[in-house]
């Protein structure tokens, strides 16, 4: 219990921060909020400067994503906007981070005079009915006397829906005083667990189902907040004991080394291919955080007509159309595998492992074969983070290994994501009660583009972080749209591995050990690719960041997604 | 006078783009926009890819400053929101740009599928709703019946307002026909001139004004949409034969080697220091453009009670308390040249072109010998471009050649907006009416990182670029707001050189000829930088780009920046 006694109001914003877990902030600093930031460090929190507010709002995401929320200040105007995309990102894949915007004085706004990063019309509500729109909450604090119920506000709302939450301050406000006893009641950090009565009937439903059900496969997709219920998945899959399967945006939560895994099902995109007549074939889906997007629907060409669907979410769970309201997925999960009584036994042949037939080591790269052959590379505890395009189809081809998390932002799709939330994730991983130690990331060079400068966060912060960049020469998941040879799918030739040094220069005290610290390297043929890889460890060992230049040719792509593209233009699906 | 034929929605749009002078679009590719970009280059537009949607953004705004209007294309979501904080900036210092957006087609739209980009929550209003925020007028094009009137609404407004306008447009309505008829009325490129007796009023007001005053000058500023009116400066400027002077928002508009060029006014923080009172004893200011901003008024240090403003602005003007309707800048500035009779001659002792005495060439460099040095390395047209930050006051002490273009990005003030600009303007200066070859970039590398692929099309688009990086270890206009020590003012140490070579590779072609294409050379003593200014001509000759890192010290700023601060501090101004 704290004791009540005044603190800043500030102070009180970033107390409330460390209750809700988050031990880091990330940012670019402005005049607006430094006096905030000032803050920051005296209460233990860690500040994390990132190249440009965009990055800062990816790597809060990515960090949010391991460790269950996260925090990202910018200044009013041109910073806040920078983040907006990222924002964006967050609420539409329900990740909660709140976004603290530095406003100017209270005493300066009341004036008519024409501050900077304003629109030079003397109004301060623009940016925040912007980020409304983004928002489960907003606030700009206006008023000590209610700003610790405005912070509350926000920061309750961001933990229920897991969206994000905006909170504007400015220095008079942030150093203002106010009793701290509102610190004693912790904002809930997660939904409240339903009364047993409650949940029961949803529970039955769902056992009912299972139990009547004569082919029934477990989906793992990734709505519904995946990183709330994620924890839950692995005790549930050895308990059902039934095949299950994945989505790409729900690949990286399950354990993929069980002999229940499948493969991923993207309707005619998944793979292997076997999984359209496996899962097609069953009458009943249990089914985690549905969230049939196009990329993740394999541009809607499911076909699952005619079958029970056990839809799990974050406040409900519906069987077919019969919904049960208070029924949360991080709830029914942990209950069902407590009082599931045993199903009959299903046959369940394991994913075979085995890598496609290798052509000679002089052969050019292609996504179809890099994808197999990272899986033994991968190791257990990885996070491996997938960029939008061609790599997030074709990462649904690795095998991934115990214990392992990934993810890609497979509905929201903002190119340039992957890398700066790698970095977050990065820092997230540092936490002692982590199991991660490294991050792999996997990026084509088109979306790399957009936020190259998050390569020099590896070198600053976090766990050792191994950057694969499969150069295509493009934009090559647009071509698969429209303009195949098309000038606007080009991108610029960059020197990638020159990119990578310049933005990771050794330090004075470094100087010696920039090899073992920093590397790049460039794979043109398989055989380059499997050295590189065989010899992953050796490498790879002590380095703080690595970055392996793949280059693919400019029209390929991993198989699954060829026949997702094909089938969708016959106007497959349903 | 166009056929009455049918044409494409979308070729309508780029077509009306034509007749405002565009000629070059700037963006980045997303699939809900490639079948409009499918249209622009048969049109005779011009389509450059850039890094990432914010430089696209700053690229427009860039090349509008020179060109009256520009465009930039992004996707839905995504790409859209990731360039609303270079909208905002166009918005601020009333730049038209039109920002057009690729939606989904409206066919989906009104489907219940989950599509990529979006929140998924169904909604497709909300992006627009965030961009009205930061547009004078907004449509999302859905009925192929008023999209020409919708699309003549905004680019109209745009014009109108010299503010960015917004353009949702999907492909199935850019793919849709209409008559080709409203293209035969053109879109007003400039506001519509009053008739004579309109404005008879107005003008005998400043000439009366003028006549009874004593000690009348002339302050060029950066408001009213300066790009405007930049044109009529120079001859008022003779004309009116009285001491002139610009705000940091208006230098770069007048001829700085005229005789009645006497410094800049920003309270304070004025250069040289003679010019305080130079100004405060006028007794009447003709004042073009006036937006008394923080930091285009020395933090609010001027002092100009009991003075008479002539303040012109976009569409009015007034004298003191009295205001003239009717009365744009762009009108009266040519009329009042044309009408002006003699004034009482003034007595103007020309700005002394004079060098600050220098230290030893061992010495290092400070802001305030760098920029009294660039002086004679600038050439006549060439186009000097200035980041915010310290920098932005440092150019106050550069005499500006004759028929260059200068500005800063001087309100809203968004770090990282210079580099861009430059790499837009750098294409608007291969217009064959363009008289400017050459752009030169002054920035700090701390603004630098935040779109720092920007360099990258420096080698492949516009007129040679000349890059001013003056590292200075951080953020050290922050630092003088606030945390002088502090390690969120830090930015992290990159080696730019290298960067810049990466950004800028050879390719096959240009290997032999990579030195003469691109260079980057670092400067650490005064010696150096002399070295380098006074081989200019020769180092440059032939050049696509050239990248100079200046070595300064972490807490330089020019004099008059020091003294803005030291004299805001302690209360000054009024």
């Amino acid at each position: 219990m704290l004791k009540t006694t005044e603190i800043l109001i500030g102070d009180y914003l970033f107390l409330r921060l460390k209750q809700l877990g988050i031990e880091t902030v990330f940012g670019v600093p402005g005049d607006y909020e430094l006096a905030l930031l000032d803050l920051v460090e005296p209460l233990g929190l860690k500040w994390i400067g990132t190249p440009n507010e965009l990055i800062g709002a990816y790597a809060a995401d990515g960090y949010a994503r391991i460790n269950g929320a996260g925090a990202l200040v910018t200044t009013f105007g041109p910073g806040e906007l920078s983040a907006l995309c990222g924002i964006g990102g967050s609420y539409c894949e329900s990740v909660p981070i709140v976004h603290i915007v530095g406003y100017p004085k209270i005493s300066l706004q009341k004036t008519d005079k024409i501050l900077h990063h304003t629109l030079g019309d003397g109004r301060y509500d623009r940016y925040q009915k912007i980020s409304s729109e983004l928002s489960c909450a907003t606030t700009v604090l206006d008023d000590y006397l209610t700003a610790a119920s405005e912070i509350d506000r926000v920061l309750t709302a961001m933990m229920y829906h897991s969206k994000p939450g905006y909170i504007g301050i400015s220095e008079d406000i942030a150093y203002a005083k106010i009793p701290s006893s509102s610190l004693n009641t912790p904002i809930p950090r997660t939904l409240s667990p339903p009364a047993p009565e409650v949940q029961a009937p949803a529970l039955s439903a769902i056992i009912n189902t299972l139990q009547s059900s004569k082919v029934p496969v477990l989906m793992i997709d990734g709505g519904a907040a995946r990183s709330s219920w994620a924890q839950y998945v692995n005790p549930l899959i050895n308990t059902l004991k039934i095949p299950f399967f994945v989505t790409g945006m729900g690949k990286g939560i399950a354990d993929e080394s069980s002999p229940y895994y499948q493969g991923c099902y993207a309707g005619d995109g998944s793979y292997p291919a076997t999984v359209i007549d496996a899962v097609e074939a069953a009458d009943c889906i249990l089914w985690l955080g549905n969230f049939p997007a196009d990329f993740n629907t394999g541009m809607f060409t499911q076909r699952l007509t005619n079958k029970t669907i056990i839809d799990l979410q974050r406040f409900s769970l519906s069987v077919n159309d019969t919904k049960y309201d208070n029924a949360p997925i991080t709830f029914i999960l942990p209950s069902l595998t407590k009082s599931l009584p045993p199903l009959p036994s299903l046959p369940s042949t394991p994913l075979s492992l085995s890598l496609p037939p290798l052509p000679s080591t002089s052969s050019p790269i292609t996504h179809d074969l890099f994808f197999p052959l990272l899986s033994p590379f991968l190791r257990p505890t990885d996070i491996i983070i997938t960029e939008t395009g061609t790599v997030q189809v074709g990462i649904t081809l690795t095998h991934l290994p115990p214990n392992s998390l990934a993810w890609t932002q497979q509905v929201y799709g903002s190119i340039g994501y992957a890398a700066a939330a790698a970095a977050g994730a990065s820092v997230a991983a540092l936490h002692p009660t982590s199991a991660h130690n490294r991050i792999v990331l996997i990026t084509g060079e088109g979306s790399l583009q957009l936020s190259i400068q998050s390569l020099s966060l590896f070198r600053r912060v976090g766990v050792p972080v191994v950057v694969f960049i499969l150069n295509n020469k493009g934009y090559t998941i647009e071509r698969f749209f429209r303009g195949w040879e098309a000038g606007y799918n080009d991108v610029a030739d960059w020197d990638y591995l020159k990119l990578f040094e310049g933005f990771a220069p050794a330090t004075e005290g470094e100087k010696e050990e920039r090899e073992l610290l920093f590397k790049g390297y460039r794979v043109k043929t398989l055989g380059e690719l499997e050295d590189f890889l065989g010899d992953g460890e050796k490498l790879l060992l002590g380095k703080k960041a690595t970055c392996v230049e793949v280059i693919v040719g400019k029209e390929d792509a991993v198989e699954p997604l060829k026949r997702t593209f094909k089938s969708a233009s016959e106007g497959g699906g349903k």
